[in-house]
């Protein structure tokens, strides 16, 4: 990145009301950027934004057709389709904050990005945005230096990702905050089929993640799996007889972490 | 428990000197308790308890046979064999520490319990007690009263837990720790593969953990498996199409999202 541009207010049109929406108008209001509009289809979740702007509408028609950048924080299978809806200047950039989109279905915009902030967002607790990497890209220099901008007011840390790093890391994040949550659900039901607290393994679990803060989680791999005790395996998949779901799973674990 | 038993010095024997074994030594040895002596089948990690206790012997016939406990903390393929040599008088208590071990392995001995520290030890990384759930068993109330005694002099959160629920609670926690882990894992791989840091995935990871302290998991799961997401499902899938282990754990993990 060598081009410069000078740090100035931009004016920024917000495409959806939901979490990642809310938290970043918020984010963005106490920046010299301007939220200049918030579009929504329907009208019911605007309400939360009446502190952040007036402009509110639900119909795409009244979109303001000149600020400097449209963010669309709408669901994935909506981005094409509204991006293609928008009734603005060819000279905005517009850009979107999904992990999992392709940026090309931005491609009708002459100047088009992404904006994707790497985090789960819930609607009612407060958000550190210093501990969210902001995932940026652009089509042109020019994008990504506007973009950057308005990254860079609510967080340095900033991360040039371009379009086929940011799906593998994607699929990475579901590999280490989806199915990691399903497997903390399945450890929940085990217990309570005992009449066991799920509190017991909550230790257990920091310390897993306090590890990984430091240490590769390959070289941190310990139980039956990675030592080859096919005694406790077995042990185990005869314990699971009658949740053949979770018997499964257990063997494909096992014999990922084997192969590892 | 309606037994009462004054609080009064134990001498225990601690057979093995691995990681939980160490761990144990340094947390006891600051209690009102005694550890008389440390067994270990080689001499070589005896050298790290000298600061416990001078009786250090790699010799099962030199062991005291008049203490009042005997903590097994040696590996789950060794308690029973061990357990079987010990020249011991029949009034002392012999507890293992092993999560995944029935306690009927113990059974020769008329006094036997579980004395099972539910975290994962590192040898060299200082162990916080207050954070870690001890769980007790013993075939009678004389047993676990002791055990509970020696188990409150290092940490007041126990919990009494039967044979069949802890060998479930180690079930449990081979899916919220060791899979875990591997997910882990397999996301620094992915993300290495685009020479992108894990750190981007850490914030995510952690917002994870800190979700489940005071929500459910199976309310927190996120993703395109609980959404029912076909399409961004399929792209990860078509994304993974190199790596088929990793492709066969997403199809599995979505499918028991989906069936959760």
């Amino acid at each position: 990145m060598t081009t410069k541009v000078d740090i100035f207010s931009q004016k920024i049109v917000l495409i959806g009301a939901g979490n990642v929406a809310f938290h970043l108008a918020n984010a963005l209001h106490n920046t010299p950027h301007n939220i200049v509009q918030i579009y929504n289809r329907s009208e019911k979740r605007l309400a939360d934004f009446k502190n952040i702007t007036q402009n509110l509408t639900n119909n795409l028609q009244d979109i303001f057709p000149n600020a400097n950048v449209y963010l669309l924080a709408v669901s994935d299978d909506a981005i094409e389709k509204v991006a293609a809806q928008l009734p603005i200047h060819k000279q905005s950039i517009v850009a979107h904050t999904s992990g999992a989109t392709p940026s090309t279905v931005l491609q009708q915009h002459p100047h088009h990005g992404i904006f994707y902030p790497l985090q789960t967002f819930s609607r009612h607790k407060t958000v550190n945005w210093s501990n969210i990497p902001l995932c940026l890209d652009g089509n042109t220099p020019e994008t990504l230096t506007i973009l950057q901008q308005l990254a860079q007011s609510i967080n340095p840390n900033i991360y040039f990702i371009n379009d086929q790093q940011r799906q593998q890391l994607h699929v990475a994040a579901v590999f280490a905050n989806n199915f990691t949550n399903h497997l903390f659900a399945i450890a929940q039901d085990i217990l309570q089929k005992q009449d066991l607290s799920f509190d017991l393994l909550k230790p257990l679990i920091q310390e897993t993640v306090i590890k990984i803060q430091k240490h590769p989680p390959k070289k941190s791999q310990t139980g039956p799996a990675v030592r080859g005790d096919l005694q406790t395996m077995q042990r185990h998949l005869d314990l699971l007889k009658n949740l053949p779901n979770y018997q499964q799973l257990y063997q494909l674990l096992s014999k990922s972490i084997g192969d590892f």
